[in-house]
């Protein structure tokens, strides 16, 4: 299994940097108080394609050589990472094509469509999505760029922060959301390298607490069918990521649905941005850990800002027109 | 009457730096196509207190001397400029005194608290305010800091579109709304001297459109009664500000609430940043002005955030659910 090094975050950071934002970093002073930390949001939210994938898809496509570039390259996903292989793949002029189960929401796969992927639309199961995206490389030679499980990914996603580090001195630790594992293992790969001392916590919904079970457990565990509303976390760890999870991340927070969304639309109110219920797991981590995080100076990734307006999630503007 | 100078504007810059941020420039690719244009959006939204207020309010404050400084600051004001006087008189340590009638929003009372400000409430008449004021500033010796008719807070303002010219380079043209004029005062005050040639528009509500009246019939004519949704532009021009729009600003391109209102949610959904309804008026305009706007580098300034989720004017989500 290769796993990638700090060399290929450097290499990427360079490679990436004509089709990505430096995104800013922002602050709360009434978060700040909230929390009783110092916060640092790293605002990923404001990334091209409105997420962190956008990195480490554009690593994986610029990467290529000539000559693969020129088969395409193709991917399963219902989420972000579609969007962003699209993206990445019409930056450079080539095919992206996207296995999506037929029951994907309608704005995920307008987005992929609207970069240009291609969609081929499956059953909503693993092996079907698996099966479909077999059969494309087969037929067509396209480079296959997973989601997480893919070290020119993981190294891709690992550029967030280290952008964070060169902006933001002395962070006591950094808290990032935990799904398949792909950006947690980007931070801890970086972090392990620039401020090895730092601590890397990661947050995880209840509902899809897997990589918290794993990591208790010493093993990968998958998940247990529940669905949390921060959807981009519904996921299973796989090799390369379990190795970072397991090997640097210091501890793994869980938070509750409500927690969830009520830290969203905290989020939403008083710092101005718009985040998806992934991105607010960090931050309903750190009010739930007050102790944990007190006095510190905490670095927090958002990680995307995909959210559908018309129908978000325990909208407050929904429940008070009720 | 003393008009504000742009040595005015670089000192306001040098005070005032320490208070506020330098608020990030952000584009969208969408947007850039949905106009024509290449759009650079000065983000005000994040700025300290929600708003460039901040700016004005802190020049003022912090450019009083040590004595005045003493008796405080007054203002009458029902909303950003009331939370940004008593934001930077809370950050020297001095007493903010502000006029609210007692109609204004809980959650704008709720704001002025928030930094220590003391609300003095009154009837919702502008002679009442006025009367209230005169008052206190008799009682206390406080200095009055009106939210648009001050040099110090034009001058304050000012320094918005200063950041965003050192940051942008060559733009086409400028917008941003026009309420009471303090910050297209400003905005004119500065690029008369940093980029002549660049012209200056201003955004207004057709329902708020006594600037676009006054402009069009050479005086200060005043509101007709009308209530936009915009409610930071619900105000009248005064001398200074008159000033300036009528001897600076190229145009005033006027646009209905529903286009407002639509401006504003593809702001959100689209750039994934919160912002008010005054905020959309510029993006509006440029949407309804295409051929004015047509392959040029525009800078657009976002005044500001501070919308109540509960209660969004026309929120999709409240219309998802009806």
């Amino acid at each position: 299994m290769d796993i990638p090094t700090f060399d290929d975050v450097l290499e990427a950071a360079t490679r990436i940097a004509p089709h990505i934002h430096n995104t800013p970093v922002l602050t709360s002073t009434y978060l700040n108080q909230l929390s009783g930390a110092e916060l640092f949001f790293k605002c990923e939210n404001l990334q091209k394609v409105g997420a962190f994938k956008a990195r480490g898809a554009s690593n994986a496509v610029f990467g290529l050589s000539k000559e693969k570039a020129a088969k395409g390259v193709a991917t399963h996903s219902s989420g972000n990472h579609a969007g962003a292989l699209s993206y990445a793949a019409a930056r450079r002029g080539i095919t992206a094509t996207v296995v999506m189960p037929h029951t994907a929401p309608a704005t995920k796969k307008a987005a992929v469509r609207s970069y240009g992927g291609h969609i081929l639309e499956c059953e909503p199961t693993q092996a079907a999505r698996e099966a479909m995206l077999a059969q494309v490389i087969n037929d067509t030679g396209a480079d296959p760029v997973h989601p997480y499980d893919d070290s020119r990914v993981i190294a891709g996603q690992a550029t967030c922060v280290l952008e964070l580090h060169n902006e933001i001195d002395q962070l006591d630790s950094i808290i990032a959301p935990v799904g398949g594992g792909g950006l947690i293992s980007g931070t801890c790969l970086s972090m392990a390298q620039l401020s090895p001392q730092t601590p890397v916590y990661a947050g995880e919904p209840e509902k899809a607490d897997d990589a918290y079970r794993s990591f208790k457990s010493g093993e990968i565990v998958l998940r247990d069918g529940q669905h949390s509303v921060a959807d981009g976390l519904n996921t299973n760890l796989k090799p390369r990521t379990w190795h970072f999870v397991s090997n640097f991340v210091k501890d793994i927070l869980v938070v509750s649905e409500a927690e969830i969304i009520d830290a969203m639309y905290l989020t939403w109110q008083r710092m101005k941005i718009i985040i998806e219920p992934s991105s607010a797991v960090p931050l309903a981590a750190i009010l739930k850990n007050r102790e944990l995080f007190q006095g510190q100076r905490v670095g927090v990734i958002i990680t995307g800002g995909n959210v559908d307006l018309q129908s978000c999630p325990g909208c407050p503007a929904l429940d008070a027109s009720k």
